[in-house]
C-alpha cells in the first residue's frame, strides 16, 4: 500500500531543500525570528489545541506526570520563542570547509552542505516539533515532522503556526511539514522513501527506535537508550563520587545520560556503600545489589540478570561488587549501550586505562554522566544524542545535520 | 532460522576488536609488513586454489572480461602485497583529535577511534579479500569478510594465508574472517547482526546494493552507482571539452565514476555535436540521443527514457540537448545518482552556479570525472565511494573507517 498524499510530501520536502541549500545565514536567521513571533502571536490558538490532546489523556487516564510533558503554557511558548531565537545566534555550519591542492593543478574544495530532506519521528513532547524544525531549517535542511497521536492537535498547531511564517518569509513550500496521520502504515512508508527522504532521526523510548531501526531502509541515526554506569575504584575520593552519583542518578532520572547502574570496587565496598546507601535512600532511590552489596547493605533487594542491561528512567539504581577494574570494564563491555560511562578515581593510570578502553559516546574521570548534552559540551543546541558509531556519535548540533561536498576547480585535467 | 557459527563469528570479531582499538601504528604496520610476506611465500597455494575457481566460471560460461577479473597472477600477488606495504606506510588516524574546556573545568577531548566490526560485502574480484582487510586493520577495526560465490576458493585462500600472518604477529583470533558460506540466508543473517556489527559496507553492482541497503539493520554505508553527467555549457572551450568526455567516458568505462550522459548547450549544439561524436566513434562509443541530437547526428539512436538513468558501464553515451544551465540542472537533479558531475565552460558564474547548486559526492568545473577516487584525491587508499550523505560521502579512506569517541577529564563536576 502506498499513500500518495505522503509521497507527494516528499516529493515537495525534497523540492524544497533544493532551495533551502543556497540561503545564507542572515535569510534563516530572519526567518527563524518571524517563527519565534508567530508562536507567540497565535499562542491563543496553540493552547487551544494543546487543551484537546490534554483533555483526551486525561480521559484515557495518562500518568499526571506524562500529561505535564504534554502540557503547554504560556510560558512554555514563550520558552520555544526564546529556543528559536537562540538557534537564530548559533553560528552556521554551511558553507564551512577545507581545501587542498593536488600536483596536477587540481583544487579540491571540500565544503559543508545540508544533508537535504530529514525525517524526525519522536514521541509525546509537543516542543520537540518546534525544536527540531528550527535547527533543520538553520542547517538548510527540509523536515518531515512526524509526532506521536497524544499531541497531535498541538503539533498541528504548532507546525502550521511555524510553517506559515517560514512560508511568509519566502520560505519554498515544503520546508516544514508535518505528516499529520498517525496510523502506524504512515510511518512504515516514510521509512522506506529513499527517493525523497536522506536521513531519519528516531527519539523517543526503545520502543519506537527499534522499530525505526528494523523498519527503515533510509539511513537511520540512532539516538539512543542509555544503561549508564559509575565506577567507583579503590582510589575514588568519596568526597567526589557520593555527590557524583547522586547527581547522575537523581538530577532527571528520566532521561538517557542518567546512571542506571553503579559499580564499586570490592576493597573499598565495605566503607563506601553504607555512605553512598544513606545518601540515595534520602533522595529516594531503590537500591537493587548483587549479592555481595545485599550483605553490606540489608535494605537492598536482590538484582536479577535482567536488572543489569535495564534503562530504569526511575529513581531505581542497580549495583554491584568488582574484583578490580577489568571487572569493571568487562561489565561495562556487556551490559552497556556505548552512551555515557564515568570512573572516579585519583589514581592516573586507572582513570586513563577507563578512559581509553571503554567503548562508548562520552567516557568520564570524576564527573557526572549528566554532562553528555550538546549544551553543556558547547553545541549550543542538540538534535538527540546518537549512540550508533556512524555519521555522529554523541550530542548532535547543528553540524551533524550536515554532509560535505566536494567541489573541485580543475582546467581540462584527465586521468 | 540462525546460524550459530554465523553468530559465534559476530562474538569472535567484537572481541578482537577491543583488543585491536589499543594496538599503536607500528604493531599494526608490522603485522601488514607480515601479511605482505605470507601472500608472497603462499603464493602457490593462493594460485591453486584460485585455478578452481577460474575453471569452474569457465566451465560455466562466464563471460571472459569477467573470468579475467576473476584470474589471480604471480604478478597480481605481488601487487596484492605491494597494496599491502603501502596501507602501512598510511598515516593512521586513530588517536586524531582536539579539545576544548568548558567555564566549569571539564576538559573534553574529542578522539578519533576505531568503528569496531565492519562487515565487507563484494562480488567477484578476489583482490577486495586482502585490500579491505587491510584498510580496516590499519583503521583498527575487526572485518568479517564475505565475498562472491564465483571466487571463494580464491578468498578462502588469501584470507587463510592473511588471517594466519597476523594471529603469527598476535593479532586477536577473529580479527579478520572471511565467512565462508555462500547461501544467501548467512548474508540475510550477517545483515542483521546488530549486537556484533557495527556498519556493513556493501561493494558491487546495484543489485547487491540494494539488497543489503533494503535487509540490513546494522548501519550501512552505500557505495553506489554513479549515473555521471557532464555539461558543455555555451561558452565551453573545445578543447578542453572533448578530451574530458572522451576521458570520462572511455578511460575505464566499466567503473562507478564513468561518464553516461553527455549535456550539451543548444546554442554549441551543432558545432559542438559532430566534433564530438567523431572522436566518440573513433573510441567505439555507441550514442543514444535525444530528438535534437539525432537529428544533429544521423548515426546516433534514439534514447529512451530509460536511458536517463541507465549506468551502462560499457561504450555507450546518451546525449541531450538542453536550454541552458537550468535545464542541465534539471536533468541532474531528476536522473543523477549524486556520484560526480562536471560542467565545461570558461564563464566564471556559471560555473560557480553549478559547484554550488548540483548535490552529487563530487562536482567538477573543467575536469573528467575520473579523478573521484581516494588515491587521486590524495588519501592513499580507499575502501568504496560512498554516494550516501551520512558518515562519508565521496571517496572513502581510512578516515571513514573510524568513529569518534569524547573522553571527558573532571574534578568532580556535577550538573
Amino acid at each position: 500500500m502506498e499513500f500518495p498524499e505522503l509521497t507527494e510530501m516528499g516529493r515537495r520536502a525534497k523540492a524544497a531543500a533544493r532551495g533551502l541549500a543556497f540561503l545564507g545565514s542572515a535569510e534563516k536567521d530572519e526567518v527563524l525570528l518571524a517563527m519565534a513571533g508567530a508562536l507567540r502571536e497565535h499562542a491563543g490558538e496553540i493552547l487551544a489545541a494543546n487543551a484537546l490532546d490534554v483533555k483526551k489523556a486525561e480521559e484515557k487516564g495518562m500518568k499526571k506526570s506524562l500529561v505535564n510533558r504534554l502540557r503547554l503554557t504560556e510560558a512554555g511558548i514563550e520558552q520555544l520563542a526564546a529556543g528559536l531565537r537562540e538557534v537564530a545566534g548559533l553560528a552556521d555550519p554551511v558553507g564551512e570547509g577545507e581545501f587542498w591542492s593536488r600536483p596536477n593543478g587540481l583544487r579540491i574544495q571540500r565544503t559543508r552542505v545540508p544533508l537535504g530532506v530529514i525525517a524526525m519521528i519522536y514521541e509525546a513532547r509537543p516542543n520537540v516539533t518546534v525544536d527540531a524544525a528550527a535547527l533543520c531549517l538553520k542547517a538548510g535542511n527540509a523536515v518531515i515532522l512526524r509526532g506521536g497521536s497524544e499531541a497531535i492537535e498541538s503539533n498541528i498547531a504548532l507546525s502550521r503556526v511555524i510553517a506559515r511564517a517560514a512560508e511568509g518569509k519566502g520560505l519554498p513550500r515544503g520546508s516544514i511539514q508535518l505528516l499529520e496521520k498517525t496510523e502506524r502504515e504512515w510511518v512504515q512508508q516514510l521509512l522506506r522513501m529513499n527517493a525523497y527522504v536522506d536521513v531519519v532521526i528516531p527519539r523517543g523510548g526503545a520502543g519506537l527506535i527499534q522499530t525505526v531501526i528494523r523498519n527503515a531502509t533510509v539511513p537511520v541515526i540512532e539516538t539512543g537508550t542509555g544503561v549508564c554506569h559509575a565506577y567507583v575504584e579503590q582510589r575514588a575520593d568519596f568526597a567526589k563520587a557520593v555527590p557524583i552519583v547522586i547527581n547522575s542518578k537523581t538530577q532527571n532520572p528520566g532521561v538517557c545520560n542518567a546512571l542506571e547502574t553503579l559499580l564499586v570496587d570490592d576493597s573499598i565496598a565495605e566503607k563506601f556503600l553504607p555512605l553512598m546507601a544513606e545518601e540515595l535512600y534520602r533522595h529516594g532511590v531503590e537500591i537493587r545489589g548483587c549479592p555481595r552489596t545485599c550483605a553490606i547493605l540489608p535494605g537492598a533487594a536482590a538484582a536479577t540478570e535482567e536488572d543489569w542491561s535495564t534503562e530504569y528512567l526511575d529513581l531505581i539504581l542497580s549495583i554491584r561488587v568488582v574484583e578490580g577494574l577489568d571487572q569493571a570494564l568487562d561489565h561495562i563491555f556487556r551490559y552497556g549501550t556505548k552512551h555515557s560511562e564515568t570512573i572516579i578515581t585519583e589514581d592516573y593510570s586507572q582513570a586513563q586505562r577507563f578512559l581509553r578502553e571503554v567503548d562508548a559516546a562520552a567516557v568520564y574521570a570524576n564527573a557526572s554522566t549528566r554532562f553528555t548534552d550538546g549544551g553543556r559540551f558547547g553545541f549550543g543546541a542538540e538534535i538527540g544524542i546518537s549512540t550508533q558509531k556512524l555519521h555522529a556519535r554523541g550530542p548532535m548540533g547543528l553540524r551533524e545535520l550536515t554532509t560535505t561536498k566536494y567541489m573541485i576547480y580543475g582546467n581540462g585535467q584527465i586521468v
